[in-house]
C-alpha cells in the first residue's frame, strides 16, 4: 500500500512539470538505495529465510526515509539543480536517520505516522536550505504558477495521498492500534477537508475556492494526527485535530507564506511549512499532551504498548511517569527541530559551493523552468489538434504571424 | 481497496474541471461524516477493542453511502451551486439509509453490490432533482463539452473504476460468494466493454468510436451484475448480463438522453440514467428472476445463505418460497424507485428555495463554468510553454492582436 | 494488485491519445475473454466451490496473457486499425499460450515474472508484425511526438507500473520466493532509474534529461529480473541487473531504434525492443546462467523448488543436472523467440489481407491520428478557458484570421 502513497507524493507536485515528477522519481530512487546502505545491509535477513512481515516493514521504512527528502524538495522546488538536490538527498537521509535513532532509542518517543521524524524534519530542513539559498530574483520569477490542466494532475496526487494517508499512519502499527490509526486518520482528513473548503470561501472576498489551498490543506489533517493516530483519540478528538489543522494550514497559505518570503526571506515553493511543518508541530504537541494526560487507568494496556518505557521495570519498561513521557515527547520534537534547522543551514551552504552550483539557473526566467534540465519538443506549445490538420494549422499560424507583421509594416508605410 | 474506487468515482467526472473534482471531494467528505452520524456512533466498537473486519465493513458502508450522493451529483453537475449540493447531500444520505434499512430488514432483499440501494437510488433521486431544477437555458450552455485532454483524465477514472468494480461488488461478500462476485463482475465488465466498442462503431455513421460512450458504458456491466454478482450466474450468464447492459447503456447515450432532455425536460449532465439508472434496473430485475428461479436443489446451501429468509423457520429463516423471495426483491426495487423519485422531487424544490439558490448561476454562460466558484489564474488559457518565452510569447500574441486590428483599420482606410 | 499494473500498462501508452488508451482497453477486454476460452473453462472450479487462491492465480494468468498482446501493440501503435489489431490479438493469445505450455511442460523453464513468455514474446512478435507492415511513409508522419501535457499522463503510467512491478514479478510466487521477488525487483528498478537519469544526461550534448527515456528505461530493471527475481540474486546482483538493463535500454532508445527503423525497416513506435525485448533477453540469459551455476549446496531447498526437475527422481523430479537446467532455460528462450518471430511474420501478412486492411490509414497524416477512428469535438484544439469567454475568444480568433488575411490582401494591393 505504501508504494502508492509514496509514488504520488511525487505526482502531487506535478504542476511544475517534468522536473517535479522526474527529479522526484530520481531522488526517491537514490534515497531508497542510500537509505538501505545507511540502515545497513544486515537488516535484509530475508535472503536467509526471514518472514515477510519484517521485510515489508523495512521497505516501509525506506519509503518513509525517501519521503523526508521529498518534503524538503517541495520547499526548494524550481530553485535548485539536480546536482544540488543530490547533495541534499545524501546528507539529509543520514541526518534524518540519526535523529530518528536518537529520538526513539533515548527518548522512546512515540510517533506512529512519523509526523516529527518525517514531516517536521523534512519541512524545517527544507526551509533552512531555502533560507540559505534565498535569491531575491525569485520575486521576478513568473513561472511558479499552475495552469488549468496541471492543477488536475496535482489533484490526482492529492486524492491519492488522501486515500492512502490512513495506510501511511497505520502502516507501522498493528492490531487495535492499527484500527485506531486508520479511523482517526480518516476522520481527521474528512473534517480537515470540509473546514478547508469553508475557510477557502471565507478568506476569498468573492467567496470562491482556491485550488492551491484545496490541494494542500485537505491533507494537513493526516499530518496533524501522525503522532497520535494510534492513541485513543476518540472520533470527536480526531475531528477536532483535523479541523484545527485545516485552520492552521489554510491560514498559513493565505498569510504565512508571504510573511516568510518577505520578512524572513524564506521562499517556500510548495508551502511545505503549511502542509507539513505547522501541522506536524500540532501533531507532536498533541502527542506530548496525550502522553502526559494518559494512564493505564484511562487507556488500559494500550498505554504501556504505545509508550513501553512507562511500564514498570519489572515488566521490561523503565517505570517512567506519564509526565516524564510527555516531556520526552517534547524533547524529541525540540531535538528534531534543532537538528533539522542546523543541518539544513549547513547543507544549504554546501549546496552553494561552486562545485555543486554550476550556475545553470542564470536568472529569474530559468526558475521553475523545465527546459533548463530537459530536452523539450519545439511543438509543445501547440495543444494537440484534431483531424489531419495539426501541421497545417501550425503552418497557418506561422504564416499568419508573418503576414501580420507585413501587414503592420504596410500600415506604417 | 474501496478507497480507490471511491476516490476515482470523483475523478471520473473530472472533465468538467475543478468543480467536478473539487466539489466531489468536498461532498464526499461531508457525506462520510454525516453518514457516521446517521448510522450511529455506536457502531464504532473498535475503540473498545473490536476486530478489524467489522470496522473495514463499516468504512465500506460509509463509502457506499457517499457514492449514492456522488451519482446524484452527476445528474445535476454544472447546474447547481455548492450550497445547493450540500443541502442535497444532507437529505439524500438520510433518505437513502432509511430506504436501505427498510428493504434489507423487511424485504430481506439481497443486493450485494447495492445496484438498487446505491445506483438506482442515486440515479433516480438525481434525475428527480434535475427535473425540478430544469432550466431551459441549459440548451444554450456551450461548455458542457469535454476537450481533448480532459477526456484523458476522465479515462483514467474509467479504468480505475473498471479495475475496482469487482472489489466493489465483492467487498461486502465472503468466501465462495466473494469469489463468484469477483469473477462474475470481471466477466460482465469485459463483455460490456467489447459490446460497447462494437455498438459505438455501429451507431456512428462513419463507424468511429465516441469517447463519451466508451468512458461510461464500459462500466454498465459492473452495475448490471451488482445485485446478482454473488449468485451462481455462471460465466455465460455474466457475459450475457454485461452485453445487455452495454446495449442498454450505449443506446441510452445515443437516443435516450436527448429524449429525456427534450420531451421530459430532465437534463442529465453525465448520463447517470444510462450508466447507473437503467443498468441498475436490469440488475434488480435479474436478481428477482434468479431468486424466483433458484432453489437449494440448484444452488446448494448458497441459496439459503444469500436469501436467509428462505431457510426453514427451524433454521432461523422464515420459510419463504423462492417466488416470495423474488417478489420481495421486486418490492425492494419498487420502494427504492418510489422513495428516490418522491424525495428527489421534494429535495429539488428545497434546493430552489431562495435561501439556498443565491442566483450565482445567472445565465447559460455560468453553467458548467469553474470560474463561478473558483479563483482561476488569468494566464490559464495559455498552454504551458517551453524555454524562457512563456511571457514573451504572451506579450507577442497580445501585440499581434493589436497590430492586426490596426492593420485591419489601415485597410479600411 | 495485478489489476492496477494491468490497467496502467494501457495508460502508459496514452501519449498517443484516445486510440492508445481506448483501443488498449478494447484489446485487453477481448484478450481476457479469449484467454479464458483458450485456457479452458474447466479451470473455473470456483463455481463448484474451490478456494480463492486458485482463482486469483488464474485471473493473474489472464492478465498476463493480455499483457503480451499490449506489448506487441506498442510496436505497431499508430500504424494499424482496430480490426487489424483484433486479428493480431486473437492469433497472438493462442500462440503465446501454446509457447508457454511447451516451455513450462517440456523444458520446465522457470520464469517467475514471465520475462520470456510475456516480454520477449510480445516484443519480438510485435516487431515481426511491424516489419511486415512496414510502410516507408512513416518517415513523413509528424504526429508520433508527445506534447508537454501528454507526457504527464504517460509519466503517471510509468510510476504506476514501477510501483506495481514488484507485485507483477512476485505475484505468482509464494513464501520466501515471493519475498525475494519483491526485493530483487525493487532494488533492480531503483538502480535502473538512477542509471537511466545518469545516462540520459551523458548522451545529451547539453547534459539534459529526455522524458522519453525516463518514461521507459526506468522500467527496464523490472523486466531484467523477471526470470531471476525469485532466485537468490542478492541485493548487489539485483542492483547490477538493474544498472545493466538501464544501459541497454537507454542506449537502445538513443541509437538502436533509429538503426532498426533505417536499416532493418522495423519501426517500433513505443520502443518495445528497448523496454521489453532486450531487457527480457538479459533476464532470460541471467536465468539460464543462474540455473547452471546454482545448486542445492548454494541455494538450499530453494534450488529444487524453483527448478523441480532438478530434484532426484525419488523425490518427484527428473534428476536433471544444473547444466541441463541451464540448457533448457536457453532452449525455452530460443523457442520463444523462434515462435514469436515466425508467427509474428505470418500474422503480419494476415493483417495485410484486404479483408482486414480496409485502407483507413490513407497517408502519413492518418498515422498516429485519433480522428481516423474517433469522433472528436470541433473545439478541441482550443484549451479550456476561464470565465465566460470560451466561445467569445474563439470567434475573436476566427475573426482575427479573417481580418488578417484581408489585411494582407490590402497590403498586396
Amino acid at each position: 500500500m505504501i508504494y502508492i502513497g509514496f509514488g504520488f507524493l511525487m505526482t502531487f507536485l506535478s504542476r511544475y512539470g517534468y522536473t517535479a515528477v522526474g527529479i522526484n522519481f530520481f531522488l526517491a530512487s537514490i534515497a531508497v538505495q542510500w537509505a538501505i546502505l545507511v540502515r545497513g545491509f544486515t537488516k535484509y535477513e530475508v535472503f536467509k529465510g526471514d518472514k515477510y512481515d519484517a521485510v515489508a516493514k523495512e521497505l516501509i521504512s525506506l519509503d518513509f526515509a525517501a519521503a523526508t527528502v521529498l518534503i524538503s524538495f517541495g520547499a526548494v522546488l524550481g530553485k535548485t539543480t539536480p546536482l544540488q538536490l543530490l547533495v541534499m538527498t545524501l546528507i539529509e537521509i543520514v541526518v534524518a536517520q540519526i535523529n530518528q535513532l536518537i529520538c526513539t532509542r533515548f527518548f522512546s518517543a512515540s510517533d506512529i505516522g512519523e509526523s516529527m521524524y518525517i514531516h517536521a524534519f523534512g519541512a524545517y530542513f527544507g526551509l533552512a536550505v531555502s533560507r540559505v539559498l534565498y535569491d531575491k530574483r525569485v520575486k521576478d520569477a513568473t513561472k511558479a504558477k499552475p495552469v488549468y490542466h496541471s492543477d488536475h494532475f496535482s489533484m490526482i496526487g492529492t486524492i491519492f495521498l488522501w486515500l492512502y494517508w490512513p495506510s501511511f499512519n497505520g502502516g507501522a502499527a498493528s492490531d487495535d492500534e492499527q484500527q485506531r490509526a486508520y479511523i482517526n486518520t480518516y476522520l481527521s482528513l474528512a473534517a480537515c477537508t470540509v473546514v478547508t473548503f469553508a475557510l477557502c470561501a471565507i478568506y476569498d472576498e468573492n467567496g470562491k475556492f482556491k485550488m492551491e489551498y484545496i490541494q494542500n490543506s485537505t491533507l494537513a489533517g493526516g499530518v496533524a494526527v501522525g503522532t497520535t493516530a494510534n492513541m485513543p483519540l476518540h472520533p470527536f478528538g480526531a475531528l477536532i485535530m483535523g479541523s484545527v489543522a485545516a485552520i492552521i494550514s489554510v491560514t498559513g497559505y493565505r498569510f504565512g507564506s508571504a510573511f516568510l518570503a518577505d520578512k524572513l526571506r524564506i521562499h517556500d515553493t510548495c508551502g511545505v511549512h503549511n502542509l507539513h511543518g505547522m501541522p506536524a508541530l500540532l501533531a507532536a504537541i498533541a502527542g506530548a499532551v496525550l502522553a502526559a494526560m494518559g494512564s493505564t487507568e484511562k487507556w488500559g494496556q494500550s498505554y504501556h504498548q504505545i509508550f513501553p518505557h512507562t511500564a514498570p521495570i519489572s515488566e521490561g519498561g523503565k517505570g517512567w511517569t506519564n509526565i516524564q513521557q510527555g516531556g520526552y515527547q517534547m524533547a524529541a520534537l525540540a531535538l528534531t527541530l534543532g537538528i533539522a534547522i542546523f543541518t539544513g543551514i549547513i547543507t544549504g551552504f554546501m549546496m552553494k559551493l561552486p562545485i555543486f552550483d554550476q550556475d545553470q539557473i542564470k536568472d529569474a526566467d530559468d526558475m521553475f523552468e523545465d527546459s533548463v534540465f530537459w530536452v523539450l519538443h519545439e511543438e509543445e506549445h501547440l495543444p494537440m489538434k484534431h483531424g489531419g490538420e495539426q501541421n497545417g494549422d501550425k503552418h497557418k499560424e506561422m504564416e499568419l504571424r508573418q503576414r501580420t507583421t507585413v501587414g503592420e509594416h504596410g500600415i506604417h508605410l
